[in-house]
């Protein structure tokens, strides 16, 4: 493979994009994309919006990651976070404000990876509706990203609708980007890692996958509450229990099969992680009913606030932007 | 006024939102606001969506920007390139990357000025509907907005539907912005300028407010097509003759009004600030018939290419945010 010697100092902005455009995708909800002063997107009577962002050495490093692995990441937490809402993705904008020294490469790998895993995000996938290049400080590299979801009709499922009785559920899996950091941190290789769980755990942690149609799936299905863990189990689960006025009673029965899941990765931590650990972008959800298929239940809604682990108040703690 | 000596490093995320979200203001366009997973926009059958960011010590500097410029410029951005497809302003989101030692009253004062300027741009004004709060790398403090706009039923006015035969118009100031920066860069103060075209250019640079309305009543009265002059307005004009496949001819006895307007800010700068001042925020449009009231003819589309000065080639100079 020939190496691009180029920076971005290199290119302008305007050559830059015409290389940018074609690795990414348009689709029926986008009569006009990129290129223009904005593009055009067919929407419903009623769009979810939501924006998240990465900056480099604090949200990834590059020892660790590729830049298709950051693509992937910054669209999933983007994404996960429309699902949260019961809505379908449609479209995403993407920020990147760089160091003119950043490599050409990175940016055009970075594109390509987006488009890829967009292209993978739903039924339709979805389109890529344009974006900004800036130039920042030395060192410095920053991508910011907005996605669109559509409704579809349905009424967005809240944080706020748990009530006293509701079955507390999980879609996907809980502690496994945790246990991929602990063991980053601990010096794994993301390059070595033969199959098995601390594999999966690393690849979680670089390049998430979340279960994105489920969750206008559990709107469907009368979801009350749902909320995507971001921050942690712990975190977000509080956030469900302060908009609702409830109580989340989580069990260690229902966190069991979570917690031996990633005991092969780390060992007695496992349980911190799957009550603590961020980036999962599982989906956490309360149904009134019988939860739907894939759906694992974990607690029960009770009155009162907060949340408890067998009765036990659980803090809520986990990551925050600036403090933590 | 008592001094907020707290950083962003003494607050959480969610004790910081917490004082940002009433700064900030809804609408009729957003059924659920800021605070959930997303938040809910109603829509019309097409919208436009468009991203522009702000990086400080690039796009601007502490020295002569306060948060409330900053918030102005950068809604003024999005808002203006919302405008240029015709379309009406509805909403916008905003991501903020820090330096946790950035002080939280900066970020207040500048949600504050933020929510002051969305108010007032457009009948309904504009929702804010979020955010994202990250850390950053010593010293960076980056912004990045989205902005959504409806179409209302009107088809798009893109920059390929110039056609020869058109009139070239403006609506807006041409070259304050640079004036603006010119007089900052050779040392003006920004905070001791008494009324006059000197105070009006810097106030251009550091709080730009672009004809947003005119936007989609220009799209009313037939714009065959339009852009907002970020880049200048050769770069610009340039734009839209190779979207268009023609040629745009401009006349001096056009532009002479806009270059006597800012000759006493910048004398005999005045027509190269014309014609390659940035961040102006006007916006460029061609029409097949009479232009409506305020679009002030400079020139015609011809068959050809580029952007001519009475007769003469012009090379798209202006600014390029990587190599220029």
């Amino acid at each position: 493979m020939v190496t691009d010697p180029r920076t971005l100092a290199d290119v302008s902005e305007g050559a830059l994009l015409a290389e940018i455009f074609p690795l990414l995708q348009g689709g029926p909800r986008m009569p006009v994309g990129p290129g223009d002063d904005a593009a055009v997107l067919a929407t419903g009577p009623a769009s979810v919006v939501t924006t998240d962002s990465m900056v480099r050495g604090l949200d990834w490093l590059d020892e660790w990651s590729t830049p298709a692995d950051v693509a992937t990441k910054l669209l999933t937490q983007n994404l996960a976070d429309v699902a949260a809402m019961g809505a379908t993705p449609t479209a995403v904008l993407v920020s990147l404000m760089a160091d003119p020294q950043v490599p050409v490469e990175w940016v055009l790998e970075f594109a390509r990876g987006l488009g890829e895993s967009a292209r993978l995000s739903g039924p339709q996938g979805v389109a890529v509706a344009g974006g900004d290049l800036s130039s920042a400080p030395p060192g410095v590299l920053v991508l910011s990203m907005t996605a669109f979801g559509d409704l579809d009709g349905r009424e967005p499922v809240l944080r706020s609708g748990a009530r006293p009785g509701d079955v507390v559920t999980v879609y996907g899996t809980l502690g496994r980007s945790g246990a991929g950091l602990a063991m980053l941190l601990a010096g794994a290789d993301p390059g070595s890692q033969p199959p098995g769980i601390r594999a999966e755990c690393i690849a979680h942690h670089l390049r998430p996958v979340a279960p994105i149609p489920e969750g206008a799936h559990a709107a469907d299905a009368g979801a009350t509450s749902m909320i995507d863990i971001s921050d942690g189990l712990l975190r977000d689960g509080h956030r469900i229990a302060a908009a609702s006025g409830v109580r989340l009673a989580l069990t260690t029965e229902g966190l069991e099969p979570h917690v031996r899941s990633i005991a092969g990765a780390v060992g007695d931590d496992a349980l911190e992680q799957v009550l603590t650990g961020g980036e999962e972008h599982s989906l956490l959800a309360t149904f009134a009913g019988e939860p739907p298929r894939g759906w694992w239940p974990i607690g029960r809604v009770e009155e009162g606030d907060g949340v408890t682990l067998d009765g036990e108040p659980q803090q809520p703690r986990g990551w925050d932007h600036f403090s933590g």
